[in-house]
């Protein structure tokens, strides 16, 4: 039996299914483009072969820890570092076993379709992962992982993959981007650039932030600007998006706990960036100084053209013993309600019928995609919509997007697909899921006799490939 | 190629589309009954030929401007008149053709599928709109316009609308009304009022109005009451209610930010009046008076017998600059998070379980169906729950609201369809697509064996025509 | 015509009907574990015939009683009691005509499914309700109640109820229980208890319950400790659990307004007890002192094993008037907006992480499923989700909760199906409703190719049976 159906996520109906095919078989070769994700630039700029099964597939994949964490598997027994340096377990093997014995856990989960399509279409498995057969999977991933046909660039192309954003803060070294700059596999057949990056403020905007303050001082030594006073903090701010315009980014990148925007006098907000920068601000000059940052931004994109993606809505770590002994970004990140109306009016008063801005909103919240994200974007020029992000990343979660989306703001306000991903080698899984999905989609609004099956073409076309090309500017 | 399939959107599974179009064809023919809506009452009193196809179909529709805003077209351009006189275009055709240039935009909307009816069984068109048939259309609709069939009344009675509601406030003149009431046409075969009015108290119910004094002066003026007394304010209303229920309003509606409610002790309300009525009320003070004046509302309902509506939620004119540039009402109205269950808490104590008072609720914001709207009018016996609002108007939106409330609420305690609409020629391809969506609702809970086909027939009469007449007492 | 189809709830679509059919076939005959609900455990005690069908399906469900009142019928022409004993109808005859009057109503709701399936399968008759088929019917069900196959052990054997838990207060005199301890029909054929308790606290933690101080006193005479003291309170709880862990229980139940937790320091809580203990606590420190026992509780559940569930986001008997006359749980509790990643926080940071504690969370907030429950569920170890509740427990609300928890919690973060009821009689239609449900679901997941059908066999098996088992540690 092949891990792959090749009509997966397609409708049961037999006319609707029929739709689906054609569509799917029209945008399923097209290129991918993956203007948001967060691979390593390391990868591509050393090209060196990926470890083992276990380090490239389990450990930075906070779906796959998370879920074992839920059934009492303990990260300490996955080999999750702990920031104190206690002993871990070291054995891949032994590490991927527990992923074999726990597997029947994702079923119907996003995890195990991404997972069996790396098996599959990556590594040519046809087996199910099981206590039995997780030895000789196993070897036979690792054994592939030493070959050149499996280092990062080989994969990348193999993968169709036109063009990939990683994400990188202005303090971040960029030594990979600038080797990459240097040479000439960075450039493909049509003359653009492989790999890009994004500009991401958020441990020089965050005063919350891990740092902050010390933050702010290598922000002012990377970019030779005083950045304790308000104007030299702006300026390095537009040193540094040049710098990684340079660098082929098209877009920043705001990860805010909420949508929140200001837009303060002057006077007002040098005052509080006095109090942010010494760092005694309060939660809530730490809210107000983010809100003010963001309409800040936008001033920035107006003058320089990169496209604005805010990403609210989450409470990162939420486990405050978790995060002592593990650190960031162990699968404890948790949504919470996120309001936009309300939130969003100061930049858009000030900015947002300008029509060189560009703001992709996101969301956590599913409730604000008819209620709130939808009305916006269908009306302000200067707002569009960002896929299905983070859990809803999955079948049901990008069905309930453009079923809340599509009747207020149709589909040239949304931006295509987002990858989102650390997971490299699992690209083309979720972009394939996607493409699944939204044919799907299309080929029930074609059944319904609501669009026709040309437009159903045209616009799997644009879903695919043409809005992420346009609304990231690539 | 048509552009109206006569099995549009009706499921596509062959079992459950048969039943669907068996459960139609037995409602299609029934009357229209629009209850709630925006239509102008000068073209049913005057009968006077629509202008132009751009006048009469683009520029008083904001589902259409907004989608066209939201892609860069600057409300200019579309003939949208400013506050301050600055030209504006103003050739009709050329606005046409930037509909047609852009009508791709409009593919999954309501918009696209109201506008196709309206071309196709209104006008006889069997062409997609395109900038190549743009102009062709664009003359054929405005030759037919200037011919008596296509008059309002004569639109009215081919349109098979048994009865219309307009909207009207009580400081509004009422000369289309008085007219009609002076016309033997106004009475139908049966004897019944064709055209009706509602009652909309906003402009002197809520202090944040725009010129809300002035407006009670006004109120004042025509009713020759003291309204900057209470007394005198709640009797302007009972006169004015009683004038509209002569000239066949059966309803009120009343659109507030929240559906807060309030009931005061008489001391306390006069103090608050005084304070709104003398303009200097803060907005917690005109959200406490709005609140107040729903219960007020409801008590002359237990009076007078007039229904009540709660149109909640939605942010008015949410952009500044394009509110002092173009007014209100111009597509940037973005709804909120509204919470029903603590706000009518106070009416619902005082008259909640009176038999004579009846309010029809709607709502923004989706996520109040199942968790608040459902289970208040699944046992309140004053409560009734209004269709699928605004944004929701549409195939998605509408079985999202049968999904979420026929369980907890069942069909009885809903109120059938109401299409909201200023565009005129829309009305039967709004009604049209609410009796599709129900009857394909209906036909899968037949199909999956949850009521028989004989009960879905019953439902499908009764969501078509009964429960309007019947909640509307119409 | 029989009032059952063999697939009602299956799916039209032939591919996905066949797979769940069979599905369920391969389930629909498992045992019934009920681990939570609200049967009268004298009925098992006794084992005394039932009186009649009014009483015993109409008075006792709010569900059935909130839905005629929606509709105009009076409470007490339901024979509904009220407080101050004014005269009610009490022939129950003309009661069940009134339900059979207004049986139209029920389309389309669970109600409607449970009752038909009760009178198809546990009194085997054939004939819609109606005014007609109303006195036989009634007749019918009356002389069988009277037969030795009806008396409640019957039918709890009939119905295939492994084990069924009631739920007792610890102020609630535990003679049925104790009465059940000392008869050998408890013990089933595999040496284990057929009835149980489950421990539900909030009369003695919720200082807004009913008569809390006194509640407090007699908690005291109960268990020989000074429950106005702070230790002497935690003693009484502890000596209770003890005690319903010997009448069964493995579990607690909290059903507070909110889902906020503390973590108060010693002398902070001993201060806030003796405010609540001496009955002066306003709305905060009554909120405070509930969210302090969540996590006293589950301190103790870390110790006994007990696991907890929280039941948070109703409005408990909204309506002031009906509260006043007819007294509580009479309809009128309806849901409101529910967080839980802030307020859970508290207890999860102290205790989350601890193998040995188990929480099952439910919700009236399905805004909550997608957005915060899964998410918590799909990374901490001691959460679990509760199914569908209360509105929702039916096949829209069930689906919902399916497709809105998978992606992210899988299906092992789930623990099968709960009836919460206390119509006896429906126990089996409210499981076989869920079953149904289950099987469509997982069996649109295999026709689209997103899991196996041996591995929905396996799945089915779990969510009827063997998660319930484990969750609730039966």
């Amino acid at each position: 039996m092949s891990l792959l159906h090749p009509q997966r996520l397609f409708p049961a109906d037999p006319t609707t299914r029929a739709i689906t095919q054609s569509l799917y078989d029209g945008i399923k070769h097209l290129p991918i483009v993956s203007p948001h994700g967060h691979t390593d630039p390391r990868w591509f700029a050393d090209n060196q072969a990926f470890t083992d099964p276990t380090s490239l597939l389990i450990q930075p994949d906070h779906y796959v820890f998370r879920m074992l964490c839920s059934q009492g598997i303990r990260l300490e027994d996955l080999g999750i570092k702990t920031r104190d340096g206690a002993a871990i377990a070291s054995d891949p093997r032994r590490i991927w076993q527990i992923l074999a014995s726990h597997w029947t856990l994702f079923r119907g989960t996003p995890s195990r379709m991404w997972l069996d399509h790396v098996f599959a279409e990556v590594f040519g498995i046809d087996e199910v992962l099981s206590p039995a057969t997780a030895n000789a999977i196993y070897e036979h991933i690792d054994a592939q992982l030493h070959t050149p046909a499996f280092l990062p660039r080989a994969l990348l192309e193999r993968f169709n993959i036109e063009v990939i954003a990683t994400t990188e803060s202005p303090i971040d070294g960029m030594e990979h981007h600038l080797k990459l700059a240097a040479d000439p596999w960075q450039i493909n057949a049509h003359g653009r650039k492989r790999v890009i990056t994004a500009y991401r403020p958020d441990p020089v905007v965050d005063p919350e932030f891990d740092g902050f303050v010390a933050n702010l001082k290598k922000f002012g030594d990377i970019t030779a600007e005083d950045t304790f006073s308000w104007r030299g903090y702006l300026q390095a701010h537009r040193i540094q998006r040049a710098h990684f315009k340079q660098l082929g980014a098209t877009s920043t990148d705001h990860g805010h706990p909420s949508a929140r925007t200001a837009d303060l006098a002057d006077a007002d907000i040098e005052q509080l960036f006095a109090l942010v920068s010494s760092g005694k601000a309060d939660a809530a000059s730490a809210e107000l100084f983010r809100a003010q940052m963001l309409t800040e931004m936008a001033k920035m994109s107006i003058d320089d053209g990169l496209v604005m993606q805010i990403h609210p809505g989450s409470w990162r770590n939420h486990s405050k013993p978790m995060l002592a002994r593990f650190g960031r970004d162990k699968g404890f990140d948790i949504p919470r309600g996120t309001e936009y109306t309300a939130a969003l009016k100061p930049l858009l008063d000030k900015l947002g019928m300008d029509p060189r801005l560009s703001i992709i909103l996101f969301t956590l919240d599913e409730t604000s995609y008819s209620r709130e994200l939808a009305p916006l974007a269908g009306v302000y020029p200067s707002l569009k919509l960002g896929p299905a992000w983070w859990f809803f990343d999955a079948p049901e979660g990008m069905r309930r997007f453009r079923e809340l989306t599509t009747e207020t703001a149709g589909f040239a306000n949304t931006v295509g697909f987002n990858d989102d991903t650390r997971a490299f080698l699992s690209i083309p899984a979720r972009h394939d899921v996607a493409r699944r999905v939204d044919c799907a989609y299309l080929a029930r609004l074609v059944a319904e006799h609501r669009i026709t099956e040309p437009e159903a073409h045209e616009l799997a076309h644009d879903l695919t490939y043409r809005l992420a090309k346009r609304a990231y500017q690539l």
